[in-house]
């Protein structure tokens, strides 16, 4: 009986028209009916990543689709820059470090964003590089980093710009095309307020060619595969039939918001959720905050705590920090299918949490600090 | 407003009680009510696949799973046996050539099914042969191979013995430990009576000494990843939330009627829908029909117009050919939750279109065998 709050960055909060798609009777595959879903999302994918190239749906979650990326991408001994800020940043390094592709990193402290500039003077003193992976926002730490300037500079150079915006997307503008993102990955749990089981994928024409000539091994996320299906509307292997059938409806929904509306709603949300963060006192960890999931510093390690007892006593589901921060941080998310209220429910059940702990705040200043914000709205 | 009915292998129908729980509102993977379903689920598996090993719950389908277990048990150079007999058999051969292995691979002709002589055979005359790869029940032509014998040979050797079970298992007695299968694959939308989007793995304490030594890359499918987030009852990336919550309940559902039952069930419609073809003067494909997919050649290659119509007409959905069948034969599954009036109706319908198509059969023939074999019981 217990009533949930969803305010973490993944999973979020499904809206019930959409979950009440996944509980329909299952649908064959190898259909008209399918083929028929499986193009509107397609078409409907393009608009949500701003691209002109086909987006694939794949039945994994954001990091096989990140590995998809890389494998399809290189080949044995290739260089890539990853330019860092976050544990999934850190991510690509891994990943590419399993195949054996040789990584210049471009890191920076956890908080901080990645530096165009330092990305340029690494490509010109490396001009071997294959390809730029980096992160668009980085939930570990709650940075947006800056694409498009990124991207200007990628395009000048024969590196192919690969992003993750398994995060951000639809919470946040951005735009594939315009920012000459060659590759962007993104999943469903987030942004797209669907469960977790699909991940997306989208390659530009120079990516592209740099697929021909790929040759790291790969089968499951060969991209060649789903291009041959995609063409019938069509997975090369079954795919997470229900899960596409309730994204078809969460793509209704985006679409008939509108992006625009997303983004205006998460930026409004975002900076009502920073300034509840500092009437409480608690330090903003990003230096460039995102727009969909806010990282507030808490005193004395007690950020695990502040997750337990908001879970055990109110249900409501905040993210504590990954890493290096566990314990430092809480992480609110603000994007998809979670309102005004929700948010100031969990602000209301935070104060009351805080107030437990014995850290010194007064109640109500928090949520009077969003109020505020949104009156101005 | 169609009603359907499935009689595919895969996806198969899934019980409205488990469908209803994808509907709930989605909960945070990194919680403890998620980690108890989790557990439960796991333990459960270990019964499906009547095995004492773990068995790991992946998010992809089961051709990820195939591939997870060639990445992780084998190196660049390696040396393998694949028995084929079908479309998925040749499956095997397809991943781990993508990956360097060298293959001898010993196939039969289409419907029938892989001989356990010529694989002891393979394995004195190529002693370096590292694992022996084949198929449980082949859904592309309806066989079933005889794992026990074959794991019987394989086990004398220092070889390890792979087996897809995506189809087949739950459908039909199959046991990894007694019958000494080292790594087995499956995946949620056959016997389990689920939406396609899982799949699952596990290994033996032989295969997991060949984990060990394993080099081929590998990250999404890293086995070593996921055996470390188990032992807490976790996975290493974000699962597929509500099929896993639907999993717990299929689980129960299993373990409520009891494998036994559901063995004998896919026995006896097994043979009737074998009475039911034969009555139409339609041949059996499989020389050795397993109990939860029945292939029937058809007359003029009009299988793919059969199903055509027996779907616009009637909304009963069966299979055609894969590959080299299409056209030549239909496939009717009898697996999961699918009852006997859906197969009464599925051979009243498919009579229909026969005799529509021009084929020279007796309306209520087919009907009538199945419930002459069904009043036996």
């Amino acid at each position: 009986m217990l009533k949930q709050y969803l305010l973490t960055p993944g999973p979020t909060p499904v809206p019930p028209q959409v979950a009440l798609k996944e509980a329909l009777p299952i649908i064959h595959h190898r259909t008209d009916e399918f083929a028929s879903i499986y193009k509107d999302i397609s078409e409907g994918l393009k608009y949500v990543f701003q691209t002109k190239n086909k987006v694939y749906t794949l039945a994994c979650s954001g990091t096989g689709a990140m590995e998809m990326a890389i494998v399809n991408l290189l080949s044995p001994n290739d260089e890539i820059v990853v330019a860092s800020c976050g544990n999934f940043g850190d991510r690509w390094i891994e990943i590419a470090q399993s195949y054996g592709i040789k990584v210049v990193s471009v890191c920076v402290e956890w908080g901080e964003v990645v530096s165009p500039l330092q990305i340029e003077k690494t490509l010109k003193e490396n001009p071997n590089i294959k390809a730029v992976f980096t992160t668009f926002v980085e939930t570990s730490t709650g940075v947006v980093n800056d694409i498009k300037s990124i991207g200007k500079i990628v395009a000048n150079t024969n590196a192919v710009f690969v992003v993750d915006a398994i995060s951000g997307i639809v919470g946040q503008e951005f735009k594939t095309d315009l920012w000459k993102v060659d590759v962007v990955v993104s999943a469903s749990q987030k942004g797209f307020m669907l469960p977790p089981g699909l991940a997306f994928i989208t390659f530009s024409q120079k990516a592209k060619e740099m697929v021909e000539v790929s040759k790291l091994p790969k089968f499951y996320f060969d991209i060649k595969k789903y291009k041959k299906f995609h063409l019938k509307n069509q997975t090369p292997f079954t795919p997470p039939v229900t899960l596409i059938v309730a994204l078809g409806e969460t793509i209704k929904l985006i679409k008939a918001k509108k992006l625009n509306t997303f983004w205006n709603d998460c930026k409004l949300f975002s900076k009502a959720t920073r300034k509840g963060m500092q009437a409480l006192e608690l330090k903003l960890f990003a230096k460039v905050p995102c727009e969909v999931v806010t990282t507030a510093v808490v005193p004395k390690n007690i950020g695990e705590k502040i997750v337990k007892i908001l879970r055990k006593k109110y249900s409501v589901f905040i993210a504590g920090g990954q890493g290096k921060l566990k314990g430092r941080v809480i992480r609110f998310a603000h994007m998809g299918y979670i309102s005004k209220a929700d948010l100031l429910a969990g602000f209301a059940c935070l104060e009351m949490v805080l107030s437990e702990l014995g850290v010194n705040i007064e109640k109500g200043k928090a949520v009077a600090a969003f109020q505020e914000e949104l009156s101005g709205e």
